[in-house]
């Protein structure tokens, strides 16, 4: 999916929600577990349910992988079930030396054939570079994270002041353009955002951290905001476990639909 | 295996040999294509042929992943065929918060049951500590890589003038300690070796780039040495693919036995 068309998609569903398919056998509805693959049956009624609502599709790589073959088949299943008008993201936070990104690069976008993959900056350029080799996908690049631990790094200062995911904003934005590069920017950092969309004022952010962490989409909107929206805001547990029992679609679609109605009312306040 | 176990290993091959699990099916000599699965076949072949020079065998999860539910099954039958002597290494750079992060170690710990996974830093204490709450596991975490890119941002200084390998060195060595906690420590880099050992004196290295990315086995001797030896060093395309004819296992076999050879050599010459 091109960023144009992105944009056309955020612009026609009144959203900018990424669905995070975090999906634990232990957390989801126990009917479904007498299922053959009680993970895709899981994630299909959660796509049927809120494939209106959202942009994208953000499946969570360490809860399929967990699982050993069978979950990589649930995943390869998933992701051919999104439909296209929905960018497929695999959470990954993959990063190796330039051979080996390429293997993983063939995993996400030809094997799986996802739209973009999530990868981990601290080995630099040639960890990153081969997977924006591949045509038509994208490279979602940690810069600011929603966690605790992003304290012991991220904000580490140089002799100028600058701190070290700015650094990373900076280098990185070179190795790619806002056609092939995002960035994760964590939305419990507000003030961070700002900063983020200072350094980099055109490319998408994907931005955790809204609801179960405690980030607030207005916030996010306020200080991330550009003139393509350029931000995807995802949404996992609160939507994907709103119920544990048979109505868990329903309730997920009630929960997508909220934030929905949210980004709707964000989206005509910018004119968008 | 525990930190002593993996010494005494030392003691008796006289190695502290890595042999690195790159396998890749276009370098994999071409009889193998014909069985059921090339990848484990060749693997098999290759630990059969170096199991007394080495003490570590290191897959690259990036091969097996890219190609599918295929390769998973491949990797477990390879990680099950290890012999119980040689620590299993999964490469696969994984970090992620929290709850995901204890999803990853469970299919390496778990599902894969590996001794030890590599992990990424720039998430910091959460995105590491999860891994090491698995009993008798390790953690190899990246601190100073043998790639180009390193030089991006783990040489960043901060105001005191230190390098954010440095900086990631000290705060991660009190997230565990030697008995659980190594590092990559990139052989192109003989001066950070040094460097490293100074800030973590007991903890083992797996150091990565001897052979084809040109550091040599003599410095890292020189510069990372520590009581314990304290080095895993790590060789995958020079040993696995020094040919890709019907004798590849012996020639395999030869260079594995050059650098065990010269690792004896160095651990006689340091009483060890």
């Amino acid at each position: 999916m091109t960023r144009q068309e992105l944009i056309q998609q955020i612009r026609e569903k009144r959203s900018f929600l990424c669905v995070g398919l975090d999906t634990d056998l232990d957390k989801i509805p126990a009917h479904l577990l007498q299922t053959e693959d009680p993970v895709f049956e899981f994630n299909k009624a959660i796509i049927d349910a809120t494939k209106d609502l959202c942009v994208a599709y953000k499946p969570n790589v360490a809860f399929y992988e967990a699982l050993g073959p069978k979950g990589w088949e649930s995943l390869k299943k998933t992701i051919d079930y999104i439909p296209a008008h929905c960018l497929t993201i695999a959470d990954a936070k993959r990063g190796d030396i330039g051979n080996t990104s390429t293997y993983y690069a063939k995993t996400f976008f030809d094997y799986l054939n996802c739209d973009a993959v999530t990868v981990a900056p601290y080995m630099g350029e040639d960890s990153v570079t081969p997977f924006q080799e591949f045509e038509g996908k994208w490279v979602i690049l940690l810069a600011l994270t929603s966690n605790k631990g992003a304290l012991d790094f991220q904000f580490t200062t140089d002799a100028s002041g600058e701190e070290l995911y700015k650094k990373v904003l900076k280098k990185s934005s070179k190795w790619g353009s806002e056609n092939n590069l995002m960035y994760v920017v964590g939305a419990t950092r507000a003030e961070g955002i700002a900063e983020v969309r200072k350094i980099v004022p055109h490319h998408f952010f994907l931005v955790p951290g809204v609801g179960a962490q405690g980030g607030s989409l207005e916030d996010v909107a306020k200080y991330g905001w550009n003139d393509d929206c350029g931000l995807l805001v995802n949404a996992s547990r609160s939507v994907i476990y709103a119920s544990n029992s048979a109505d868990f679609a329903i309730e997920a679609r009630k929960e997508a639909q909220k934030l929905q109605e949210e980004m709707a009312q964000i989206l005509t306040a910018k004119n968008f």
